[in-house]
């Protein structure tokens, strides 16, 4: 049996990379850049007022003045130029006038009613230093200059940064196709109302099909496939000749006599690993087939996880095995998943041979026990692997040491962030 | 002015909650249920066996006993006792045939050859006690019990529960319809290649589209209104009869004399606020519109935001006061940003005059400095509201006092959640 560590790294060295693609911004929220974005101009691309009010020429010092021209956007005041003595009205954003080397904004100002000379006026009340509220040309980004670099992930204010630089077609790595079986004679839909002797509704594949989506794969959505080998096989070679990139199975890795994925996998590709030392997921099995698809001539990899068929050791599985094989595939540059500490809420007792990876809640509180903040793990209850309710609310995994005692409450754990914390607290029901 | 608290209580305060829609379990995900859901049935609905092995009678012991019946799903062996002297196989997952009150997995077994009396044998080797690896009817959950409580957000764990419980249509609330618009005569579309005099290309519109799409909101692109009343009022209110639950416009809410948010907010609804203490964002603007649609007589609310237009004030009053407000209509019953406490890597000016919401990224390190694992914060340097730069890969807004004095290396500050953390540190590119 190999531990974590070696399976892990395993799977990222059999994973390579998705063919970068080139789509539209918006479609690329979320996705990793695969190429350096340049700004080909630069920001402002004018010298820009950080005000509505006037622009002056500094030296002139308060007083009143005759507006010359106004200046919002586009070509106003384009032909005018400041002169000593005189002043043009301009807008946040909007283009200074040459000449102008300062903005007084229009709280310090008033305007001047008497216009006999038909020219509107302006009383300037302060005096500014000069620059003072003009953005240079570039100041906020020089020409050239590299926004986003090759690996970075696009977020809201990259998106932003991108739509500012006028990159309104992007290349990124595009997310994985994951296709997922249920496999099990004693599995149902969960549409099913009424169960009969020896059948429940299949939860995994809902589990997997949202967790990929979350993660922005596009899925596909395989259905169940009974205790049969021709059956496995007959849906497993359909869906590698899809095009899909990884092919989840869950359940038909234990030792029954009619569990046929691992010798589906061994006899279609290569069988990397079958079991992994860690509790729950032990008969966790990873391959790595080919694909040719009709239409193309090329081979395609697709990574196969035999997932275990108990709920809660699925779920850990895609977690700790699935989510960065994805990121690998998808361009970003660092897999892993984000660790923290937490200290413990209660006692917890460690599994003599096997690491757990132990379903927590995680919040963060002023005092974490130590008089710091921090974040406090509590854990969800019995992690028997078919109890469903032990994964509820969960955010995090506990990577609890295979020492065989128990764990004080206080003690400092290292825990392995499931899911957007951002999100998890606030979802959470105040005491009423 | 008011703080920032007042402004969030006050838009928390008016937004209401949208009304609950029934939707297949796969739009769920990501959603705040609208009621309690019960298992019909309990889990396991059988006695079910934990492992693939043989269904004993613990008391038999150790010795060679013939095989009567095989059980892995559905009605196998239900017309079968197990009787003193005898074994069934069983899967992991299958039911446990009446009698037999223990399993014995396969690795403690042995096939015996020898089936001169047709019946199939096995070998017992160890002693099992009376429950071993039986899933007691419902240990995982019992019938009736309420999996998840109104209020709760679906992720991926609760999908599998409300799967496994059969609940494939789940009363949840949705989300909001948030329409976005640019105001201001400078701006352009991204696309534009080249820019002439006095434009710049409009980035708030496509930054808070991806911002509302990450909130799983469904959006409308109003495109960009130019600095006319008429086109203002001709946009806003075809938005308005729409069926838009929040309305997002960005510019147009400063001192100059075309910007025509706020006398539009204020002429169709209720104006709230129109200038917040903080830095950046101070003149956002909130109102309560009504819309009523054509083929809906009942009235609708609908929450104005009049957003800054430079880019790094739209979206910490995005995060700030829409999040919140998005959330709220969405049914979460706690709908604050998350915060938590980082030190700040560098010193850090404080406002003398405003409270500031600084972009920084925040690490998790192993000793912050404090010789405790913490989160570490990085600015993300000068905090100009134009620098779209100083909004890159940032994950967190520290939150810093007006106290107008230099906060030392190492200082403990709040700081706010704006990206999904477990996300954000795996996309940093290592040193090379
Ligand atoms: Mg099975
Ligand atoms: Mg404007």
């Amino acid at each position: 049996m190999i531990s974590v560590d070696e399976a892990l790294t395993t799977v990222l060295r059999v994973a390579g990379r998705l063919e970068p693609v080139t789509v539209p911004l918006h479609e690329a929220v979320g996705l990793v850049l695969a190429e350096d974005v340049r700004a080909p101009d630069p920001l402002p691309p004018y010298r820009a007022s950080v005000k509505d009010g006037y622009a002056v020429i500094a030296s002139d010092g308060p007083g009143e003045y005759p507006l010359i021209t106004e200046s919002r956007a586009g070509n106003d005041g384009v032909d005018v130029m400041i002169i000593p003595g005189t002043v043009a009205y301009v807008t946040t954003g909007g283009p200074i006038p040459d000449g102008a080397d300062a903005v007084v904004q229009v709280e310090d100002t008033e305007q001047v009613n008497d216009t006999s000379d038909g020219l509107r006026r302006v009383r300037i009340l302060g005096r500014v230093s000069q620059g003072l509220d003009i953005r240079p040309v570039g100041c906020d980004i020089e020409k050239d200059t590299v926004v986003l670099k090759l690996g970075e992930l696009i977020g809201n204010s990259e998106t932003g940064l991108l739509a500012t630089v006028g990159a309104t077609m992007v290349k990124v790595y595009p997310r994985p196709t994951v296709a997922v079986l249920s496999t099990g004679d004693e599995l149902v839909d969960p549409t099913t109302k009424h169960l009969n002797r020896g059948q429940i509704r299949d939860s995994n594949r809902a589990m997997l099909l949202a967790s990929s989506i979350q993660e922005r794969c596009k899925v596909v959505d395989l259905g169940i496939a009974h205790d049969r080998e021709e059956d496995l096989e007959r849906i497993m070679d359909t869906a590698l000749s899809s095009g899909v990139d990884i092919l989840l199975t869950s359940g038909g890795v234990s030792m029954g006599d009619r569990d046929f994925v691992k010798p589906y996998l061994g006899k279609k590709g290569t069988l990397h690993f079958n079991r992994v030392l860690m509790k729950p997921g032990k008969p966790l099995t990873f391959a790595e087939l080919t694909s040719k698809s009709e239409n193309q001539n090329c081979a395609k990899q697709v990574l196969a996880f035999g997932l275990p068929g108990n709920p809660v050791s699925c779920l850990v599985c895609f977690h700790l095995f699935v989510v960065p094989a994805i990121r690998h595939l998808s361009g970003w540059p660092n897999p892993h998943l984000q660790s923290v500490q937490a200290r413990i809420s209660r006692p917890l007792k460690t599994d003599t041979a096997r690491p757990e990876f132990h379903h927590a809640i995680l919040k963060w509180e002023l005092n974490d026990g130590s008089g710091n903040p921090g974040f406090v793990a509590q854990s969800t209850g019995h992690q028997m692997s078919s109890r469903l309710l032990s994964m509820k609310s969960a955010n995090a995994f506990l990577e609890l040491p295979a020492s065989g005692g128990i764990l004080p409450h206080g003690t400092s754990v290292r825990a392995i962030l499931i899911s957007d914390i951002s999100k998890f607290f606030a979802s959470e029901i105040p005491a009423s």
